[in-house]
């Protein structure tokens, strides 16, 4: 806690930053104090660096005095991993400012920008040269960001996640305070010690921030084929995914299922969508296929969606009932609205959640069955990605429902929920979202006593007097 | 250094794996004591473990008597990571025992492995699922050796290194000296805190000892497309690469330079080969280019090699002067057999670096232009993945030169080498084979005292006593 004078922390963060740089007024910090989906604290002041150099003076003044420090992006983390709690004793550092100029490298293709780059931003520049960062995700995180939460997004199974595609990291350390560590490599092949930049990727803002990256990144696409499928069964599921890798391995970019009750909620709250089946009933469950290639029409001799649908129809009555071809955009439009339908529904209980792939159909059916038989007043709109094992388990307690929503309740349902997820079936309690404080408990709950004794003793090293980021991966409680 | 009597140890050992898994017979012993290319150690003993249980007791008896120990897989590293020092008094831990059954989860598409499985016997069992591991190497090292290395190979450009394929693993740590730690996630998202097994990954044996791993596999291609091709100049290699990665990027699987005087050594000295291009005289350079699909040509509607050689007719005389098309095997064996051949022409000094592909050109010139003016009685035999920027710059001190071989004027050259690349060109001084004893001093040389700070710090919070593997990664001297 800092042991400051709220004014002096002001005027000495001034100092460092400039005055128009340290916000205290609640109309101007209320928007870095609010997380995207959990989290309203209460900040001392926001602090916006606009250079490493100033990151690094006021990670060091901060640790130093004492004053905690919670590294933000774009403020669209969904566990409260960069928003202050409510002491009014932490200071929020927005990196939003880090941009200046996104340096393409077409030869080595990557990108080296500064921390506060958006997603969008940088797809922008890339598509100049024909380039994109592959990442796909609903919101505009901030690359800062993307890298302390390492996301993965609907295109993983093809182009990894933010790991897989980081060659090279700025960053200014917790300890020794404000040191900056150069890792800015443009090298995809470098083993010349510890990969230290790893320590630093989805450790959600704890140990050091990152202040600038260079990124792997790829050539967009020039063919693109969709298709949303009725598998014959849930066993279908699988077997319909090994034989898409097989058959298309080099072009399978998603592979994301929509269950009924998710796709109904879109088509009954959003604006501009119609059931893809019509006249046939909206399915019980739906996957969406997209295929994409570098190689145009030309090149490769076909359509790339002809082939996707050639290959259905050998598939038609063994593995598929049904399919709407092509028509990409009203597809990923379903898709994407999925969240959005959902919350208008009731309250939202959302479960970020993986498992291997061969698991989920068993996992479904299970947490299905548990939801009916402990929960029956709940509603599950589940929709996920088959490819990687991620499922957005999303349930929606109605507003009209009896019993009336109680936290209690939704506490046990997810400890239920992680249970079977995690020892059931060897998952992840959060795929892509992270720790931070809404999910520490359950990091607690469902980490091994070696692991955490291991995380905490590397977090001790980076950061030994917590300075920097608001999760602790050792053991609880805190030292 | 070990206080224990030879015997005693041996004695104790023995109790722990049984008395025929400990060698001290030279005959025994010598395999596992001279490294692939450095090193010729006297071990104290081998032991070989049949378990992780009986891992962990030898690392917590090595640990406990202060003997060091040192894990070794295949013993196939160039660096020297795996095998003893000189003084009689390290203890070798092979790993080779560690195989069980190879599991494979096919609809994950994954494979769980013991360590000591060597990737032979891994790609033997995966091909008769229709899958792959593929890292490709000219060695057969165990998965364990490969995750210390972190190997990369010449297909890093299509499917990563080893790191990207890396889901899960177990390992025994160096401290708590033989605590287990059960990273075996199957799990292709999941953001729960430190992803640990990072740091078992490429660090060369220290930290920990990998016992197991599950891995990402991939469909086995069902297409290949080679050619053999002569760029128009040195800077048209860039061109064509980005061409390439443009209309190909899907299928690119290799990109690999071949310098005149390397393909003349197997044409020299490797029985078989032939020259690709005869009656035309052997290029000043030429480049090996890979195409694979997990597609059908019926599915495709495209023969690929029919597909590379129609855009290498549309690059011909603005990127390309001649080409070789097809002959994928012949061509790889010319690949495969270089560094055998130029072992032939006198000793062997092997560089194994990296700069950004975008460097590549520029590198090679002035390398060349030094080596003609600083020791132009050496000779160059470089061969590179330019898909990914690495190169094996490997020069050779012919029998019959003047001055003699001496290695005063090798660790000038190595130095010379070094410097270019590294401060230079940004570039890496050990891009595949990991830093070892032997590349310890250039570690030393290189990496920032930022970064080797931070380094020692993380490996004395792994391992405070030294107790595994033969690297120091902190600052010089050790403590």
């Amino acid at each position: 806690m800092s042991a400051l004078p709220p004014e002096a922390l002001r005027t000495e963060l001034a100092a460092l930053v400039g005055a128009g740089q340290v916000f205290t007024d609640p109309a101007d910090t209320e928007r870095y104090e609010q997380g995207a989906r959990y989290g309203d604290g209460k900040a001392a002041l926001v602090v916006r660096p606009g250079s490493a150099a100033e990151v690094a003076a006021v990670v060091h003044y901060c640790a130093v005095h004492g004053v905690p420090l919670i590294p933000q992006g774009a403020n669209t983390g969904l566990v409260a991993a960069s928003t202050p709690d409510s002491s009014g004793t932490q200071v929020v550092m927005s990196l939003e400012r880090l941009r200046g100029e996104i340096e393409v490298d077409r030869a080595n293709r990557t990108a080296t920008v500064g921390a506060g780059v958006t997603l969008q931003d940088l797809n922008e520049r890339l598509a100049q040269d024909g380039l994109c960062f592959p990442i796909d995700l609903g919101a505009n995180p901030t690359i800062g960001g993307m890298i302390a939460t390492n996301t993965g997004g609907s295109r993983l199974i093809r182009y990894g996640d933010v790991r897989h595609n980081l060659l090279g990291l700025e960053a200014v350390l917790a300890d020794p305070p404000g040191q900056v560590l150069d890792l800015m490599s443009g090298l995809r092949k470098n083993n010349t010690g510890y990969d230290l930049k790893q320590l630093f990727v989805g450790t959600g803002g704890t140990g050091a921030v990152v202040t600038r990256a260079v990124l792997q990144v790829h050539p967009l696409p020039r063919q693109t084929a969709t298709a949303l499928i009725v598998p014959t069964g849930q066993d279908a599921i699988l077997d319909l995914l090994i034989a898409l890798e097989g058959e298309f391995g080099d072009f399978l970019t998603a592979y994301e299922g929509i269950s009924q009750a998710a796709m109904q909620s879109v088509l009954d709250h959003v604006p501009g969508t119609a059931n893809p089946f019509a006249p046939e009933p909206v399915p019980g469950y739906a996957l969406l296929v997209e295929l994409s290639s570098t190689a145009s029409r030309e090149l490769l001799g076909v359509d790339l969606q002809q082939a996707l649908n050639d290959f259905l129809e050998r598939q038609f009555e063994t593995l598929v009932t049904n399919a709407v071809l092509d028509g990409g955009a009203d597809l990923w439009k379903i898709r994407h609205s999925i969240s959005e339908s959902i919350r208008q529904q009731g309250k939202l209980i959302a479960f970020d959640i993986a498992v291997p792939r061969s698991s989920m159909v068993a996992f479904r059916t299970d947490a299905l069955a548990m939801l009916q038989r402990d929960f029956p007043w709940l509603r599950l709109f589940d929709f996920g990605h088959w490819g990687d094992g991620g499922c957005h388990f999303n349930i929606v307690w109605p507003h009209e429902a009896t019993p009336a929503f109680d936290a209690d309740t939704v506490e046990k349902l997810r400890v239920a929920i992680y249970d079977l997820v995690v020892r059931g079936y060897g998952g992840s309690f959060s795929a892509e979202h992270g720790v931070g404080p809404y999910n520490e408990r359950f990091y607690h709950r469902y980490t091994g006593p070696a692991v955490q004794a291991y995380a905490g003793r590397i977090q001790k090293a980076m950061d030994p007097h917590g300075a920097l980021g608001r999760v602790w991966f050792g053991p609880a409680p805190a030292p």
